[in-house]
């Protein structure tokens, strides 16, 4: 890369963060898709008592749709961070980060399956899907880290403190989703547990951020 | 948070801004994906009299997806007023733009509800759904202008009329939305008409802001 | 309005066309979700010929995702060029412009319904409301020109030949559509042919604006 | 058109690439509701076992939408790199860049057929026509480069190493697409491994760009 071209790539940050903020944004509106309209039925029609029977028992639905919206959400605050701290980008970043939207773009697939089998038989299938996915999202994210967090990268005003905070607390996240994933199928809960209790814990952290 | 913290956080109200206006501009589009298109039938094939007898009959849809874009337009009007107004964000006013989100980005549900049950049996029902969610909406939105109208968070150019007068126009909202939720039972459409009376409000209101 | 909150509303319009941006670019994306993956079956499965027949049957699917999405994207540029124009945002514009995003955030459905009975019976009233839906958005764009192109609101750089010029060419699409959707009943294919003229028109114009 | 009108189409630059990210960013995160959710049947409702063997038996799904979340990306990192070498835009690079939008939008619509036939009888038919809209997605790029890549229309410092680069590698989209869509017939799987291989081709590239 020649000097004349990464000073031009220096100036991509803006447009890589905007269409990053598109995708978050849109995977995580697009999850409301995924909660049906209840058709109660009976012979004589819905009765008022029976929509919200239906609506009530819909409440995997909304469990999961919180759940991802807030894992996604706090990420994007993260992302957000750890972009607002580099003034560089480059093909590795630029991938990494692809794969990071890839994982994100997909949340309310296994948000759907999550919603329709966590009371059925299924559910440590759904559960370890849908950990196994959050797992996929950590570890991209902890490549971005890495290739947004080089020397060379780093603005030069970015709070070494703010960069170690972040690294240490996202590292949790593969070992931990992993043991959600392994553990689904004995326990689907505990999966869907370690979920909700790692966006809390960042949120948490983010607090001290 | 230590001061250089602090001052890199004051950037970040352009991109949370930017992320909000997505997610809102989002939700207020899918809306169109919750009418259905209509499948009058008869043994000939839909005539045009058929068709537009059905989509004539969708008019709870119309109503439903005009009431909620309004709501939700109008919302982002003031959102946007607010942000303006603000200089700085911390953990606290993030949270609660983050739960704003996540009430916004449901609408298209308890709305596709409404324009499915208006003329069922079951309005009471999804009446108070509807107005329900515009009740977490507009206590979120509360909660927004609470950590945003903080004394140090105010820019210093900060018209306190308008502060004012967007904190008393907005005190309306949960209790009228809730007189909505508790009077779906009674008359569904009372309901209804204080969620379109409150947007029109708000409209009106903006004229003198 | 006191001069200190007009001064503050005119840095409204940068986030005013970015929101708008927002709704015009997913109304257009959302049009390929009204393609249905087509299912031709037979006993045996299907076989490739029948699925190059059944995409081919589409084609009315096509026609109407292409008219829509340029008559939405040609607003879009000239939309463009009238908040360009236009240094300031009050109430009356922010519901003209309103009430035009909720129109083109419905085009999926009247697009929908035109792919589905273009080549049925029913055309005649498939085209007459998709025509009649393009009816209210020229009349709202003209309600959006009104209220931009205001002595007061004119940016003091802008030439008053393009505002002419755009005041001229889009006169023209209330009375047209209006043909349109009286014509319809007889010939829903010139009420469709006017609505691909018009785009056509603009698209041609532009060039020379 | 004068001088004046020309100056101020060169500010239009930013929103128009905003709205391209815009309609990018929206047309891969939508990908996702073209996988479906599973529902294994079986008298008993849904076992674990059930849904993983559903899950992976959609695994034309994925590969499907990898292959367009990737194509689309590259496409809009190169996008990305054209528009950041020009500083003007007139109608030409608009309707281009109209074209090549339009083409993106539709993207789910080949994927989600691929995703259904890839492994039936009509995977010829299924990939020739995904191969068949690549190919026109790239067309249409080579028209937004020769629209951008004006004398005029290039910024003084843009590096000509940069644009010969691009001009080259996107010059080989059009003739190995077209092979796919030939080649599809008698083999379905060359088809999706050229997409395949000229999105990896992208990326690397990028790399030295």
């Amino acid at each position: 890369m020649t000097g004349v071209e990464g000073a031009q790539l220096e100036k991509a940050t803006g447009r890589l963060e905007a269409f990053s903020d598109g995708v978050f944004a849109i995977a995580i509106t697009l999850l409301v898709l995924e909660i049906k309209v209840p058709h109660p039925g009976g012979a004589s029609g819905p009765t008022s008592a029976a929509l919200w029977a239906s609506v009530r028992s819909q409440w995997p639905s909304y469990f999961a749709l919180a759940t991802s919206f807030f894992s996604v959400l706090i990420m994007w605050v993260h992302h957000h961070t750890v972009f607002r701290l580099t003034r560089r980008v480059d093909t590795r970043l630029l991938f990494a980060n692809g794969l990071l939207l890839l994982f994100v773009s997909v949340v309310p697939f296994p948000t759907a399956i999550v919603a329709e089998y966590l009371t059925t038989a299924a559910a440590p299938a759904a559960c370890a899907l849908y950990a196994g996915l959050f797992l996929g999202i950590s570890i991209a994210f902890l490549l971005v880290m890495m290739a947004a967090f080089r020397e060379s990268f780093l603005d030069a005003g970015a709070p070494r403190s703010t960069v170690r905070r972040l690294r240490i607390s996202y590292r949790l996240g593969p070992p931990l989703y992993l043991i959600g994933v392994i553990a689904a199928p004995f326990s689907p809960w505990l999966a869907m547990g370690i979920c909700t209790a790692l966006w809390i814990l960042w949120a948490v952290t983010t607090r001290e951020c």
